[in-house]
């Protein structure tokens, strides 16, 4: 395959290459080809691309909108370094009047997009992309990537918080994602999605996100007795005192944590709660729950934690099962029943003329495309209307695709993560009561008639293009 | 749930949170909990903890090791910033004194490590971290997180270069990763693993990893005339076209295609080959080779791409479909179909005494341990051992485990991307046939007599502890 294959023995940039949320170059080396081959011909008016997802896993009925504002800050940053361009240069890909064009660009195009923690239904164009054709083609890569990381998870997260009926939820996946980055953009997305917050610490500074932690089983185990672990960790954590009781044996563990409460009132310290983490979650929970309050700690919370996804949580809350709170990590931030989103970023509109892909199974909608969204009596969704965004709405529905950016500056009072968790929290609140029990009833999208009409256009002139 | 949350209402940082490969925060809670509760009490000792995978995926025979370079790296830069102390410290959980320690913390401990691009089974240590307790904890969650980035994509793309039988696998998964870390990582994991390359740009400045790129429907699409597309294409990318030609009609367009070679013969350009992204590629593949051939185009390659994995790959494969490589996505980059790795990482040591988890389904086998991989007369593996790290190995058996960090300090001569990229395609050749056929068969991992003993002891130590 050495003739497709680009490899170049050119010299090697020294960069840190995962720190570099502005680089141009995380991105497909297709889309620094075809910009090449714009520049060439001039083809530089202004495109349109939608992002969307093609159709829901087998056992979903919703997406959850996230990562909006990693997406907009993006376009905002994005530029070629000094450092990446003597790469470029190097490599002999690509023209010196190209690469100097590519130096100065800038995102001075629009972004419109669906608010983040608003639910999405497939082919609704979460977000739209208006600039030069080359410079929406470059970002097209990352764009999908930073999109897809948050959407995935929240998605999940929005099952998770759904099937746990009001208990807490909180993330425990840093260390099952794929990689630090996936981590801490999982417990961002988590919580736009109404988890009350996550264990990882950098959440907090960075996001303003909640953190939550308790103690793991290496820390008894680096003690000679399991009670001294307990009294030592509720020395030094004295105001958040939860003590993790599975190392050994959960129910005799319990009785350790009566007696230690006993023990540590007379210097002011209240044990907050336990966790438990291995063995039948339920079963242990009702036994714990017994010891504790038998032992007078009525108010000590049990959270639970391991291999937990959604029909775990709503088995047990299902059963009546005494937990308060549920630790979710690898099901939550790697959405193992769905890893992976049908995205696809496709061109709608080329100077001034609606574009459709037509490939089998892969045909798309044309133009640039508003999303209607009607309401019942109830407040509940009742079913959405996708037309061209120069159409009128029905009345009373409300437009979900709206500006973010306009000529490369953001719009002012952008909604921030605390606006999109109570998005989330009231469009889960209305869900239609099928997808709201985690069902896969179909959610009505219906095609509006002029976009109809435009897609029959479209591929006349396609045809006609072809015959010509 | 308020009583387990730590939130606080503290200032916070204002820093790029995903711009931080060194970062000690992004760690979970608990770890820094526990730490000030180590550090309270003095238990600053030697820590030896082990990273393991539990068990297999349904569907899986082995693992391929990945992603130990990054991890070393982390240990090798982590500290506390000025900005993070600042915010750990207007958080109110930590003491001044902790804080202090915290601040001046480098990793000056050991690491040994199973090299990456070696075949791994489930039990065996892939790494080995021996630090002070507190130091060895914090860096749990990150270790965990930088392995299981590539590990889970280096033993999904070992499958899908198996089913390739030697035919090109290039990643084409940056947009379908959980974020662009993930896809910039993915793509350093699938050339361990014996792809030929990727997509994703940044991979060649920042790994030296062959780029390979096509274009995209929307380059057809941007143009009136497929064919004007085509030929602006060649012209602007004349060493390496690679044209797409499933955007309206597969086979119509590679009939252009004969007819546009044809005319940039004149020009000196050849066109170097096709892609095929939908439909039935095999049944197109045949049909556009015999269209190809017919037309003078014997050399030019087909590429296909679009919802592969190794069973459609295996499959086109074992019908003689004439693929010459394959862009595979969404499967590789998110490992589809185990997503996540049920990774462990666990105290086999304090203090000079080995330890051991009991927790039911989650025991483990305590102390240093080594393993050892034996080799039949074929140079196949038979069989490894789990033994002591301090027992002498079975004759000519190899030894996984080996230093890679020592005080602090990377050993010199350390192998690089190529050598562990050798070293995978090495030890895919070695395995048992059934494995290679991709199989589940159980690899024989035995655990020595010493390493039984130690855990009987450990569990007759804890069981006293427990009556005391």
């Amino acid at each position: 395959m050495g003739l497709i294959s680009e490899t170049a023995d050119a010299r090697r940039l020294r960069l840190d290459a995962l720190s570099r949320p502005d680089s141009l170059l995380l991105t497909d080396l297709y889309q620094l080809n075809m910009m090449q081959a714009y520049f060439d011909r001039g083809m530089m008016e202004p495109a349109v691309f939608e992002l969307f997802i093609r159709k829901l896993p087998d056992r979903r009925g919703f997406f959850l909108a996230a990562g909006l504002e990693q997406a907009a800050d993006f376009l905002e940053a994005m530029r070629l370094t000094e450092e990446e361009r003597a790469w470029a240069e190097s490599s002999g890909r690509f023209s010196r009047a190209f690469l100097d064009w590519l130096s100065e660009l800038r995102f001075d195009g629009d972004l419109h997009a669906i608010p983040e923690g608003t639910v999405v239904f497939p082919d609704e164009p979460f977000l739209r992309v208006t600039a030069p054709l080359p410079v929406a083609q470059l970002v097209e890569s990352r764009l999908l990537a930073t999109l897809q990381a948050q959407i995935v998870v929240a998605s999940k997260a929005a099952r998770i918080v759904l099937a746990a009926e009001g208990r807490t939820v909180v993330d425990f996946g840093l260390r099952r994602a794929n990689g630090t980055e996936a981590g801490l953009l999982a417990a961002r997305a988590a919580y736009v999605a109404g988890c009350a917050g996550t264990a990882t610490v950098l959440a907090e500074p960075a996001f303003g996100i909640p953190i939550f932690g308790t103690m793991a089983h290496s820390f008894v185990q680096a003690h000679d007795d399991e009670m001294d672990a307990f009294r030592h960790y509720a020395r030094s954590r004295p105001d958040q005192t939860t003590l993790l009781i599975d190392t050994y044996d959960t129910e005799g563990a319990a009785e350790k944590v009566v007696a230690l409460a006993r023990e540590l009132a007379a210097e002011g310290i209240t044990i907050r709660g336990v966790r438990i983490d291995s063995g039948d979650l339920a079963d242990h929970a009702r036994k714990v729950r017994k010891i504790l309050d038998d032992g007078g700690l009525t108010d000590a919370l049990i959270f639970a934690s391991g291999g937990l996804d959604e029909d775990r949580i709503a088995r047990m809350v299902g059963e009546g099962a005494p937990i308060d709170g549920f630790g979710v990590g690898s099901s939550l931030v790697t959405s193992t029943d769905a890893p992976t989103l049908d995205t696809a970023y496709k061109l709608q509109e080329y100077a001034g003329l609606a574009r459709r892909k037509q490939s089998e199974g892969k045909a798309t909608w044309p133009g640039r495309k508003q999303v209607w969204r009607r309401y019942g009596d109830d407040g509940r969704m009742v079913g959405d209307l996708l037309t061209l965004d120069s159409e009128p709405g029905p009345d009373g529905a409300e437009a979900l695709v709206r500006p973010v950016i306009e000529n490369g500056r953001r719009i002012e009072g952008r909604p921030g993560l605390e606006d999109a968790r109570a998005r989330a929290a009231d469009q889960l609140k209305r869900l239609p009561e099928p997808l709201a029990r985690l069902g896969t009833e179909r959610y009505p999208v219906e095609i509006g008639g002029p976009l109809e009409d435009l897609a029959r256009e479209v591929d006349r002139r396609i045809a006609a293009g072809r015959q010509g």
